[in-house]
């Protein structure tokens, strides 16, 4: 087990470093495992990443439900990761706590906003560990820093005791660096063991191809080759029908304002000081009516009824994860905040939109960077998605 | 039991009228009640007083927990009553279905938004009903027809297959002729039996009553006099502290917001044709933007620390139920649904904000209209206003 004191990749709270033994059998026994600190612990108090959110709660008295299979299920936690200061950053870089390392690339941020959780597993600070899943906080992170992640389907994984902060888009996921280990926490977390069906379909999502680089596309082309050999030769489909804008543009509304509603009567009491990329959004989502919400809440509704009728029983999409490998450290905030991410979202919003799970595999390089290649199934696939990405990567 | 082709009244609606027996036995044996047609009553449709709601909303396969205790305690159903328009109005007047008749005062409005069972219970078409209060749909039509209504703490009656409405306020409430059949249905609904302790001290709310005309708060007097028979005298005390205008305000946006949160999507997606009073409020709600929201909820807080700290166990406070006996029917839009509503929402918000509950007893009159003093007490002294209603109307 870590010790208290050892922490190179700065992937741990300094606030507390909660140890706590799995129950000595189970499925987990001997693997070690991190826990983001949105989840909460007993005893100790949970930080979002902001020092001022630290300083205005104090300590819990029930640790979170997922937290609490893995360590029945004999795994034993060695700490809680940093995240993104109130998880609404895709970056990896909290103004507050500081970068954790990433280590497929140190000159680069791991992403976020489940950063910590990301660096400890890459790192080998932990076998696995446990991240939320908003905007794409397990997904981008996994694909930046050369891991195996899951977004799994929404509502499947409890989230009694975690802060809320996006729903209906929020979800707990994680990290390995072996798609063994993910399938095996999964068995745990889903609480579902039986062999699934495989996969029946392989979809090609164009338009998500279609919107990064020719050079990004064509560094998973290899991968994308792997999974046909696997399930057969993928079928082009077009999800968003040319409109991933604005499907982008509806899930950033109905998330903004679901964040909004979670976090605004916090944030108009305590005026916390903020990073700018959440000062940015914050100010944004302040700002949204409810015209405006209740608009895109609807388009959201078609969305999903779009994603229900091409994504069936039995089909697996994929498409990039990321358009691009981790940017730099301290890139320019009109880049790394508005630029990239909002790149990033065209794709990531995808499976939040349809409440569908998502993994990210680490399958592809660009430049010498990690890229992920994502498998999304319909919603309940998530044994499927995981049974897959063992067999592709055995 | 009333049959279904009776309703001298027009309080009940029309699209359905289920008739559902009672257990055969309990503590309501042989009573008769009407429900709000806002409660979930299986294999019907409910209407929620809006013509396109009923278009777009199919029979529902449970009914709501409250109409099942009242059911299980022996009561029969005898129809679903009349609201006002998606609920959001306190005038009883329906522009698609009408306005149920006041009989205590037919050339006026029976007030709302639970007309129809305000009116039926008034007109003895049953002898208690089922209604909602969010900012004041059972307090107000029980003062305008001169029944007794109560607003129960928030939390204590499930709301289970009732429709969301405006959420943290929204209670399901209930009217009776006579306080004792008040009180025996609080016994079943807040599933509470034991004899409360009597209140210690009456409280008088010297701004509710300075916020009304002197001949209404005149009209009054009387009836304080009674509860200080039945309590002792008096205390008085400003429980905004002179700031009754700012607590309204807040309570309106709160209100207006959760409301726009919970039918915006639908209202967005169907564009009902609404009458002018909740098209008014519902297009002002639509353009609140998450800044007002956020700063009116932390109002809200500071607002809720305050009554927490000034209406304490054993208290009672007494204030004006209404600022004025029921307006005429075809009253002008900018008396009822403007200035009439806001000077009764000054009175109405204090319980809505605090979670409190109210009672409204038929104690008064004023040129010959009912006139309704309340009663409010901390959180969960419901059993203790329902004794008291009864000792002082005995």
């Amino acid at each position: 087990m870590a010790s208290r004191i050892e922490d190179p990749l700065g992937a741990f709270c300094t606030h507390s470093r909660p140890e706590l033994p799995g129950s000595g059998a189970g499925s987990l026994q001997g693997r070690t495992f991190a826990v983001k600190d949105v989840f909460h612990i007993a005893g100790y108090r949970t930080g979002f990443g902001s020092p001022e959110w630290l300083e205005t709660h104090g300590p819990v008295t029930e640790t979170a439900s997922a937290v609490r299979r893995l360590l029945d299920a004999g795994a034993d936690m060695v700490g809680k990761t940093l995240t993104d200061e109130l998880a609404y950053s895709l970056t990896g870089e909290n103004v507050h706590y500081g970068t954790p390392v990433n280590p497929a690339a140190p000159d680069r941020v791991p992403g976020g906003s489940s950063n910590g959780s990301a660096s400890a597993v890459a790192g080998g600070a932990a076998d696995f560990a446990l991240g939320t899943d908003c905007g794409g906080s397990v997904r981008l992170p996994a694909s930046y820093c050369g891991i195996f992640g899951i977004r799994p389907t929404v509502d499947r994984v409890p989230l009694d005791g975690v802060i809320p902060f996006g729903p209906p888009f929020d979800v707990a996921g994680w990290f390995a660096r072996d798609a063994g280990l993910l399938e095996a926490v999964g068995q745990v977390l889903l609480d579902e063991t039986g062999p699934p069906p495989a996969p029946r379909r392989l979809l090609r999502g164009v338009d998500a191809f279609d919107a990064v680089e020719p050079r990004i596309a064509g560094a998973l082309e290899r991968a994308v080759a792997r999974v046909e050999d696997a399930v057969g030769p993928a079928v082009d489909v077009s999800m968003a029908e040319g409109r991933l804008d604005h499907w982008f543009e509806t899930f950033r509304i109905v998330q903004g304002a679901s964040i909004w509603s979670n976090l605004g009567e916090w944030i108009t009491a305590v005026r916390p000081r903020l990073g700018p990329g959440a000062k940015m959004r914050l100010d944004w989502a302040a700002g949204l009516d409810g015209r405006t919400v209740a608009a895109a809440k609807a388009d959201h509704a078609a969305i999903r009824r779009r994603i229900e009728a091409v994504l069936r029983e039995g089909d697996m999409l994929a498409i990039p994860t990321s358009p691009r490998g981790a940017p730099l450290k301290n890139t320019p905030v009109d880049d790394i905040e508005i630029r990239f991410r909002n790149q990033a979202m065209h794709l990531l919003c995808i499976a939040g939109l349809g409440g569908l799970p998502q993994v990210s595999l680490p399958m592809a390089e660009i430049d010498g960077l990690p890229l992920g290649l994502s498998l999304i199934g319909p919603r309940g696939a998530d044994m499927q998605l995981l049974a897959l990405a063992r067999k592709l990567t055995a």
